[in-house]
């Protein structure tokens, strides 16, 4: 293979196979079957220590970095959050419960989203959650009398948006005033959400949070809301004397997809944030808050790949050519919903000329079941292997089954060989709720 | 309440809440929880018979509505086109098993698929498949192979692609030559798989089939397509004495989902089908095939009903308006994959003012998670009961675990009362296979 491979713990081996981290995806997909969620767990971890690591020596003590776990949510990736020291940000119960059964510690969990009923607040209580991000006024109410009811203080930080576009897929940006997340800055709506916490009895504002995208490269936007938002605590400060203890960014740092994107120094980009935390400060005259950060897809994304066996290949003279696999919007619904781009390879045949212009198909029977377009491949054959780059995160997490497609397994590539995760659904499983 | 509801078995009782099919909304988000999927099973009862009537009354012997389970797939579904005298398509072992599982009379199954595994060519014969839809050239060879295997001769269908754009959503046409789909006449590949398939000792081909899209409510391009098929089988008589026992149209048939779309006549349409197969057939000296059509979401689409419990309801001056509910893409991802429109409801202040003009937001972590945009509903407070109108097709067949949200219960309202067909999801089923 002439071209440069996209990630360093990619490589070729002598057969022509792609291997990932050092294991043959050859004997991968024969032990396992495909489709196949690969996770390179080092690599993982080693992004984890990225933040963890800067955070920590970098930051206001108590500086952490929360797994935005939405992103890939499953047991074991609760125990690498939690050996790494990060906390975690769930949005659900079901991500909550998830991290609760894998023992992470509950005093790290900040539990997050725009429409939390009484059962889920009741619920993250009663599992002693950290700190709950409150959404909202209605939800605020809730909250307290969920926490009277159980005779706590329940630690809060309260959801803002700064009105930051971050120029992102608008699907994507949170930022901005217009957005059914938080309470907007702008329109003096932050402002009354904490003026009535800090009214309560049962709650603590331990401080703010905002989110203000994805995928964003440009380290820009964050300083940016980070300008917004110390303005917004330096006001509050002087108008009622309230000093947060805590400042959550949010998440949305990107990750390269493509061979062309923009590669990010995460460590630089957050001592470009330390420095500015601490000169904006310094001119607020605040007390340097903690600061957080809730990374996702910059923990997981790269480190993620997904395996296929490619089916039927269709040459259709004067159109185009198809190469349809055994998954599809099933596992990975991300071009179907934003047409995002992912680097494919013909895992089996690595060293072969990549002429081969074609379509990548999943089988589900949509048209729009597409993985990729206008690719360039070794022409597979049925049979042959193919892999789909940087699925660590919004793949497995948003999976269905349509089309009543089993979810593929998860498996965790180790320093101590290649381990099941999440097994592959069975057929049993899909019916297991059918009466 | 003065405007008129979009289909007859809805109405608003006495206490101003919306019933279905003269169940009470308030009564069943009482005893099932919310997000809950509600289908009437008479409504999808009638309309099977209408397909199937029409097309045991007015066509050739043997012609037959498949129910493309795609659309909606679990047990109970089977139990009704089964007991409806219907036959059904699947797509993948999943559906071929449930379907199974129900105790579906196998020989009426249709076993589809752009990407079928060798694997699964053997466990749909091993099943005793009636019918094997055959994709492509390559997937041709291994029917044979694992039909010989079996020591059957397994009875196709071939898939073509007769070259109609009905001029629906892009993501869901399928009839035009540009498609991961079939074999296309215009290239002459169609003609191939057929004269490969004829050559073939294992299988039987029993005809053609083609699919042109989904959402079509002009009966037109059916029309269309049935003059091509027939134009094709007249050439293929001519040319290689083949004549085809059946002729499969798929299926697309429309519904319509907000007051404006038109209405559709499913029989009167099928009439002009069963007059222009008899007349060209004529035309063409050709014996008229049974008649096979794919109905999906023609005949559960408007039989579903989603209902949601309002959380926040957040008015952002300036900008928009708010209303969040206690699910999203996770149990119906349309609108974010299409922008597919709805009809929405705020089924407990059925005779209040719609005058609160509001986004329908749902509760995962992502802005792109909205149900509808731009809806007039009474202003909604917490707690309120939301119903989205005609989710019976694609949205419990799509929907998710993103966010780990449980999949909600599918109840079936039926003379007998209001009785569960797929159980809720419990947080224990999210961690399942989680190791």
């Amino acid at each position: 293979m002439n071209h440069e491979l996209l990630y360093p713990d990619l490589a070729v081996n002598d057969a022509g196979w792609l291997t990932i981290a050092g294991f043959d995806t050859a004997a991968l997909a024969q032990e396992f079957g495909t489709p196949l969620m690969l996770l390179n767990e080092e690599k993982i971890r080693a992004r984890c220590r990225v933040y963890a690591q800067t955070l920590q020596t970098h930051f206001p003590p108590g500086s952490m970095a929360l797994y935005a776990s939405k992103a890939l949510s499953f047991k074991h990736i609760y125990e690498i959050a939690a050996q790494e020291g990060l906390g975690v940000d769930v949005v659900s119960p079901g991500e909550l419960y998830t991290a609760y059964r894998a023992g992470f510690p509950m005093e790290r969990v900040y539990f997050h989203g725009n429409n939390k009923s009484d059962e889920d607040i009741a619920f993250a209580i009663s599992h002693r959650v950290g700190c709950i991000v409150c959404d909202n006024l209605d939800e605020l109410s809730a909250i307290d009398v969920q926490a009277g009811t159980a005779g706590i203080t329940q630690d809060i930080l309260l959801r803002l948006t700064p009105g930051i576009d971050p120029h992102t897929h608008a699907k994507i940006s949170t930022g901005q005033i217009d957005s059914k997340f938080g309470a907007a800055i702008e329109t003096g709506q932050a402002e009354a959400l904490l003026c009535k916490a800090l009214s309560l009895k049962n709650v603590k504002v331990c401080g703010v949070h905002c989110h203000i995208g994805s995928q964003i490269f440009d380290f820009t936007p964050f300083c940016d809301a980070l300008t917004l938002m110390l303005r917004f605590l330096s006001a509050m400060k002087e108008k009622h004397g309230y000093e947060a203890e805590r400042l959550n960014l949010g998440g949305g740092m990107g990750v390269p997809y493509v061979a062309g994107d923009p590669s990010i120094d995460y460590a630089a980009n957050l001592l470009t944030i330390a420095k500015q935390l601490d000169e904006q400060c310094r001119a607020h005259a605040l007390t340097p808050p903690a600061l957080l950060l809730e990374p996702g897809r910059s923990l997981v994304a790269d480190a993620g790949v997904t395996l296929y066996t490619v089916g039927g290949v269709k040459k259709i003279p004067g159109f185009k050519n198809y190469v349809s696999v055994d998954g599809g919007m099933s596992d990975n619904p991300r071009y179907t919903l934003y047409q995002s781009e992912y680097t494919v390879y013909l895992a089996s045949r690595m060293n072969d000329v990549a002429n081969f212009r074609c379509t990548v198909a999943g089988r589900c029977c949509e048209s729009g079941d597409l993985l990729q377009e206008d690719v360039l491949l070794p022409e597979p054959r049925r049979g042959d292997l193919l892999a789909v780059l940087t699925t660590g995160a919004y793949n497995y997490s948003m999976a269905s089954n349509y089309n009543r497609i089993p979810r593929p397994a998860v498996v965790m590539l180790t320093g101590e060989g290649a381990k099941t995760a999440v097994r592959r659904e069975s057929l049993d499983d899909l019916i297991l709720n059918d009466l």
